[in-house]
Formats: C-alpha cells, sequence, structure tokens
C-alpha cells in the first residue's frame, strides 16, 4: 500500500500523520464500560469501532498493548462528584453485595462483547484492583500543589492547574465561560472552585464500598482510575487514549489534567472519540424510550424494531458508518444492512470456487489500493467496505463468466478479502450454515414429493412425509406451497 | 423428599448432617485457579463438582453467595515462599506484562468453563484486587502477636499459633512429626520456624508486581489473599469452603491460621475437598506426560486419547466418579460415557412424546426418593446418575409399549429429569441435532438416488447429485454404499 495511517485526533483537531512512540509497538488505552447494568449500544458502538482500530494495526503488524478498564467503583451518578455511587446503588435496590453487581454485569458486558466478535483487550484492568495505585497518584499531586484536603476528601484544584496548563485543551471549550457559567457554589459542598472535582471522596457510614487512605475511610473519584491504570500499564506517555465523544468534557479533560499534576506529561498523543447513536434521527436515551439493548436487537424485542438482526448484521451495519459520524438506527437500515451482510458472505464462498482464467479482466491491485487508502484515512470503514463490494461485484461477475481472474490474482483477491473481511473488519460467517442446508435438502425432498403428488402416486407421497416427520420434520401444504416446522 | 442433606467435613473427618449458619442463605467459597497457564483437567474437576454442589443448592431453594477467586500475583513457585511469582515467571519467558498473562488465561480458564456449562460464581474477586484489605490483614494478625517482620518481609509465627490452636485441625497430621521433620532451617531466610510462611513478601527490585505497605515495597503471600477475600465478601464466618485436596496440608491449614490469628474464628464450617486424576491408573502430571487439557480432550489430540469427546461427554464423565474419588481417565471409561450421555439426552427427547394411559406401570416416585437421596448423601452423582438410568428405561419401556404411564406421572417425571439433569447436573443437549437431521435428510435423498440408479434412470442420478453440489454436498460412491461430505 502506498498511503500512511491518518488519525484525527481530538486534541489537536486535525487529522495527523500517526507515528508511535516505539516503533513498531502501540499503547492504547479505552475507557471502559461501568459495570452497574446490562451493556448498552452505544458502548458496543465504542468498543466495536476501537476493535476494529486495535485488529487494524494487529494486521499492520503493530505489537498492540490494548488496555480497556472495567469501572466497578467510584463512578457517581453525577459527573459533578454527587449522588451514590451507581454500583452501590443497585446493589442496595437488588438487596447483593455490590461485587455481585459487578459479576452479573460484567459476565453480561463480556458476552455481548463475545457474541459481537470483539477481540478481548490485552489488559482488563478494574477500578477496585487500583485503589493503591489511586490513592498513590493522588499522595502526589497533593505534593505537586494540584489537589487540597477539605474533610477527609481531595479535590483537584482546577484553578491552580490552569495557571499553568491549558485545562480546555481537549474540549476546546472557552475557560471563561466555564468558570462565569458555574460561579453558583450552591450544592457543591466542599469544592473550593466550581470546576473542581474528587481525587478522593470520605466514605459516608453506610457506604460499602471503601477503603483505607491516608485520609480516612473513603473511595477514589472516577476520572482518577484511568489516569493510575493507564500510567500504570503503558507508562505516563503513549500512543492513544479512545472512548465515547460525551467522554471529553469531563473525564477526559480531568484524567489529562490529573496526568499533567501528577507526572507533568500529558498521557497520550492521539485523542480518538466515537460519536452517539440516534434512533430514527432522535439521539438514543432511555428517558425518551428509543434506546435497546443488544440483546433486544438481537431478538427484535423491542416495539421500534420489526424483527431480530444477528449480531453480525448489526457489526456491518455499525462499520457502514464512519467512527466520528453519528449512527442512525432505523428497521429500512439495518434491513439493508442485512442484505448487504449476506451478499458479502456469499460472495466470500463464491470466491474460492472461481474458476480460473490465463487472463484478468479485473484489477485487484486498484480495490486493494482503495481499501487500503479508506482504512489509512482515519479507519474510514464506510469507504473500505464500499470497495469491499466493488471486490464482491467482480466475484460475483466472474463467477457468472462476464469477467475472468488468473490463479495469481485469485490468490491475491482471497488474501485481501479474507484478511480485510475477517481480520480487520471482524466479520465472521454466522451459524446459519446449517439451516441453509437443511433449506436447501427439505426444497429438494418436497420436489420430489410434489412430484410424486402430481402423478397421484400418493403411497411415495405419504411414505416422504412420515419419514421426515420421524427425523424431526413436520410439513404442511399451504395455498403459498409447501412448508416445512422443525418439530423436535 | 425426606432425608437432609449430609456433607463429609474434612474437619471432622466424619459425614454431617448440613445447617447453614443463616437460614435460607449460603455462603461457599472456593479457591479458583492461578492464571499462569491453560486451565487444566484437575482444576475443571474441581469447579464441575463445586458448580452441581452450587447448584443443587440453589435447586435447593438456598440464596447462594458463591465466591471464587482469581490468584494473579503472589503464587510463588514453591509453596515454602520460594522461587518466583509464577505469573511474573511467565510475563518474563513471553515478554509482556504480568498482567497481560493473568488476562490470557483468565480468558481461557472461562472460555473452558464455559464449556463444561458451569454457572459463573456470584464473585470473582482477584488477589490484586485485594492488595489493601490483605495489608490490613497482616496488620491486624501483627498486632495479635502472631507474626513477625524481618527486612521487610512479614512471616506468621506458627510455633507462637500452636500454643493456642491447633495448627494441623484440618491435614490431622502430627504437629510433633512435622516439626522434627523440618528442623532443617537451611535455606529459608528470614523464617524463625520451618513451618512458618509468609504473609507480606519485600520485593526484590527486579519483582515487577509490587505494592507499597506499611513495610516497603512487596507483595502478599499466597495464602493471604483467600483469607481476605473470604471474610470481605463472606463475613468471618461462612458456611462451605473448598478447593482441590491438594490444598489441605499447606493452603487452606495456613488459612485456618490466619484468620483464627487475626479474627479469633474458624472461618468455615464445612471444608469440602475434591481428590485428584489419574490417567490408566496412574497420577496425572505433567512429569509424566500423561496429563491433558481439556482443548486436548475435546479434540482428541494428545497421543494417549484415541479421539475426542464432547464437553458434555467429559463433564458427564466426571460426574459417574464422586467428586471424593479419584477419577480415572481412560478411553474405554470415556467411550462408555460418551455412549451413556447419548443414551440420556435421547430419553431426555422422547420423554416429551410419550403417550400416556389410564394406569402407571412405573414408580416415579421412587426413583425420585433414590435420586434426592443419593444427592443428599455428599452430592454423590454417581448414584445418582444410576437412578436417572433407571429413569432411562422407563422412559424407552413405554415408549416401546412394555409400560404405561398417566398424565400425571408423565409431568413429574418431565419435572424430576429436567431439574436433575439440566439444572443440577448441568448437562445439556449439544449443538449436533443439526448434524443428525442434515443426515436423516441425506440419507433420504441418497436412498431416491441409489432407486434411480437401479431404475438406470441416470438423468435423474446425475441431477441429484448435482443439486446436492449446489446446496454444499458432495456424495461419493464407495464400496460400503454412498457416503457424503460438506464442500462449503
Amino acid at each position: 500500500m502506498e498511503s500512511t495511517l491518518k488519525i484525527y485526533n481530538t486534541l489537536s483537531r486535525t487529522t495527523e500523520d500517526f507515528k508511535p512512540i516505539h516503533e513498531g509497538h502501540i499503547g492504547m488505552y479505552v475507557c471502559g464500560p461501568t459495570v452497574y447494568s446490562n451493556a448498552h449500544l452505544g458502548n458496543a458502538r465504542t468498543f466495536i469501532s476501537f476493535d476494529v482500530i486495535f485488529r487494524y494495526f494487529l494486521h499492520l503488524g503493530y505489537k498492540v498493548r490494548y488496555v480497556r478498564n472495567i469501572t466497578d467503583a467510584g463512578h457517581l451518578e453525577s459527573d459533578a462528584d454527587e449522588g451514590e455511587d451507581k454500583i452501590a446503588k443497585k446493589a442496595k435496590l437488588e438487596q447483593l453485595e455490590p461485587m455481585e453487581i459487578v459479576q452479573r454485569y460484567t459476565i453480561d458486558f463480556r458476552e455481548t462483547m463475545r457474541m459481537f466478535n470483539t477481540l478481548p483487550p490485552s489488559i482488563e484492568p478494574t477500578a477496585t484492583g487500583h485503589i493503591i495505585e489511586q490513592i498513590e497518584m493522588t499522595k502526589q499531586i497533593i505534593e505537586n500543589g494540584y489537589a487540597y484536603e477539605v474533610n477527609g476528601s481531595i479535590y483537584f484544584d482546577v484553578e491552580k492547574f490552569t495557571k499553568e496548563y491549558n485545562y480546555t485543551i481537549l474540549s476546546n471549550r472557552n475557560l471563561d465561560d466555564l468558570l462565569n457559567n458555574t460561579r453558583d457554589l450552591d450544592g457543591q459542598g466542599d469544592k473550593r472552585g466550581r470546576l473542581d472535582f474528587a481525587l478522593w471522596i470520605k466514605a459516608k457510614s453506610e457506604h460499602i464500598m471503601k477503603w483505607p487512605s491516608p485520609w480516612g475511610v473513603g473511595f477514589p473519584g472516577w476520572h482518577l482510575e484511568c489516569s493510575a491504570m493507564s500510567s500504570k500499564y503503558l507508562g505516563n506517555e503513549f500512543d492513544i487514549h479512545g472512548g465515547g465523544m460525551d467522554l471529553v468534557p469531563t473525564h477526559h479533560t480531568n484524567e489529562i489534567a490529573q496526568n499533567l499534576a501528577c507526572h507533568k506529561t500529558q498521557p497520550a498523543r492521539y485523542w480518538i472519540h466515537t460519536n452517539m447513536l440516534t434512533v430514527n434521527g432522535q439521539k438514543m436515551s432511555k428517558s425518551l424510550g428509543n434506546s435497546f439493548l443488544p440483546n433486544e436487537l438481537f431478538s427484535g424485542n423491542h416495539k421500534l424494531l420489526d424483527k431480530g438482526y444477528s449480531p453480525m448484521t448489526v457489526r456491518f451495519f455499525m462499520l457502514q458508518a464512519h467512527y466520528r459520524s453519528t449512527l442512525d438506527f432505523s428497521n429500512e437500515a439495518l434491513q439493508a444492512a442485512e442484505k448487504g451482510f449476506t451478499r458479502l458472505m456469499n460472495a466470500m464462498k463464491l470466491m474460492n470456487g472461481l474458476k480460473v482464467s490465463t487472463n484478468s479482466s479485473v484489477n485487484i491491485d486498484a480495490v486493494k489500493t482503495e481499501i487500503y487508502n479508506a482504512l489509512n484515512d482515519d479507519f474510514n470503514t464506510p469507504i473500505a467496505i464500499a470497495s469491499i463490494f466493488e471486490a464482491v461485484r467482480m466475484i460475483n461477475s466472474i463467477n457468472d463468466g462476464k469477467e475472468t481472474i488468473t490463479e495469481t490474482d485469485k490468490a491475491s483477491l482471497k488474501k485481501l478479502m479474507t484478511e480485510i473481511v475477517f481480520d480487520v473488519l471482524g466479520l465472521q460467517e454466522e451459524n446459519n450454515t446449517d439451516t441453509s442446508k437443511i433449506d436447501g435438502l427439505m426444497n429438494m425432498i418436497i420436489d420430489q414429493r410434489n412430484h410424486a403428488k402430481l402423478n397421484k402416486d400418493f403411497a411415495t407421497s405419504d411414505a416422504i412425509r412420515n419419514k421426515l416427520k420421524d427425523i424431526g420434520f413436520e410439513i404442511k401444504d399451504g395455498k403459498d406451497g409447501t412448508s416445512y416446522s422443525v418439530i423436535n
């Protein structure tokens, strides 16, 4: 391929050439789920997007350390350090130990990711597993003068920080506006400044998830875990940090501030953010009643869905939009994706059996260049998929005898398509081959029976019906022909 | 059912009536895997045994909190606190961060457990996730006078402990023999007594997995994590503690000592231990070359195996031995288990379609009583399975018209078999139904083609062959008849 990889960097708001810190190696950190409820589709989109990014790096030959955390403590209901811990609240509601909630929804999350065929990250650290690291980081930030203690809680001093660093470097918001809009200090307790945020929170006596610290018993602030875990596993400066774009103004902004205040380094060179989901053009949200869970999407069990869509159809559908664009769910778009995915998988099967000729009338190299150009252009999967469908058209035309391919070109085509479709995009054949095979065999048998009936050979047609029943199929003659169902 | 549940308690070396501490609730802790290599079959047996115990408690209506840990730090090569940390050593060999090793083998372990259809535990805590709790426990043990510091490491003082408590209560070994046999203090570094063991180990500078503590930078001793995590999630006294019987003399003995020294309580009322695996009568061990991994057993890819066995065949095979007996792997025994499992699954399918009569010639209640008596007798699955096969014989006889069953009895039989076979024993239909259906349909089509060939109707026989090829089947005429293979 000729083009080099370019990545849109939220930090610079430009598309930059990608250069890893250590040649051949990539360190990537992605903010993972807070495990207090079922995995939702917005999260799934983010992690599928980063899965393709991870897979593409691996395909390019990089050694990648991909860290995606599990938030199992410290994430309060409000980003302003208010409300209850999300997991502790759910635990109280369900009368379970918080770690039982964590286990239940971590399992659900992993199962959802498995269905979407995402590769597991290299390390999956938890917030509760890194309390000591968070305490150590808090101690260092205090020592460096960017945090203060009030009543057993530690807050990050944003005003102090802004004197030396650009607090809104990632969000590009106007700091004065932020400060002026939020001057009201009502109800924010012990904080000196409205933008200050907690590094460590003193636990009330009824709080369950708490640990001893130099400042008394408490728990870490939500933003701290990612700073502590990314520097532990990837070093103080690493290549890529990612997450959903909703994390930019608070979580990632505060993460950068913490890292600068502690290590005096910007943690990541490239910040990558995925966009939001919409449903029929409206923002997907629980309160609007238009949000569905992955399982509802698979089963079709939701009032807005005409039918269910397989995990691979949904994955394919998601990759048809660029990760930085919004992705709109509609029945029409999902049905189109289902057809497209089936067409692609059929071509992948046809490809193996293509007859070879002495000449090629198709240009494999041109398609290959198009695909790599698209992926190198900030992982532009929709453009790459458009080029993949150019290859699908070639395969179908060669199969129909309208185009020809040499043995060498066929080998290149197979390598290209297998690597891009299966390895990089992470699509896979779904386990419905047996169903389609059974369909094919049943059609042959039903034809034979219809033939017997036409010839008034009812002994044969009844014998076929009975044999099918023995094997576990029931056939039904209707006005639209004969259908069958599986009876055991 | 009339009998009450009895459990063999390693602590008392007798079979005792089971009485939970809090009526209706059970707290159970099982020592989980050290994740530095692929899940091995001995571990799988232990966790399948406890899975049946967990499932039986749930079936009896208990609310169970089942905690099974993941050891991801602190487990040294030798139980005598010597050698390297197993995970750090593997990480060094493979040039990976230790947590990448942990992630790889934790995923392998979970996948193996999933294939064996074990339920996930309620909480799956990690050693690295509970360093603070282990430090706190060490502080308390020092404060209570049962541990001492030497050069930044903390050791448990077994001699002091034995003055007040019975150190060998679980193993029933003779303490004087232990002390006399191990008087040689060579090479045991800072320990005062040969039986002393580490609670906290000072980290050498090259050690990767280490944390700050009141005694300097180090890492916890292996036995401590289970004491810290069981008391955190189940309280200082809980119902059941389990593991492989190899853990009795050191790990569990030291766990009890730590809990008594810290909380002055025996942690668990009932200690349950599973027995070892043998292969053709010999102890299964890596050094003898006769140990196979679960995946090798599934694929048959091992010199000692004639063929592969499905996860459910292996599970069924394991449950045919009592958890306290050794379990011997041999090709003959596995093949017999495969036949038995198939016979059982066939009966489960036949059961639904049994014709009902006005009288029953079979006694469902008698079988039910037998099954529950077996399970209540220290979870005696082999006896329970023998009674289940009594029910299988009934089902087959009723199906053959040799016995009769009323509608009410049929409902009882279905409830009993579904609950015991699927819910309690955790067996499940394997996904080979489609294969048998395809076999059935192919046989019908091959018969039709043979019929055409016999009649010299080669147009029809060729048309059938071609149609099958389109659907993805190739047929081959051999001397033993016609066979088929799937071509895509």
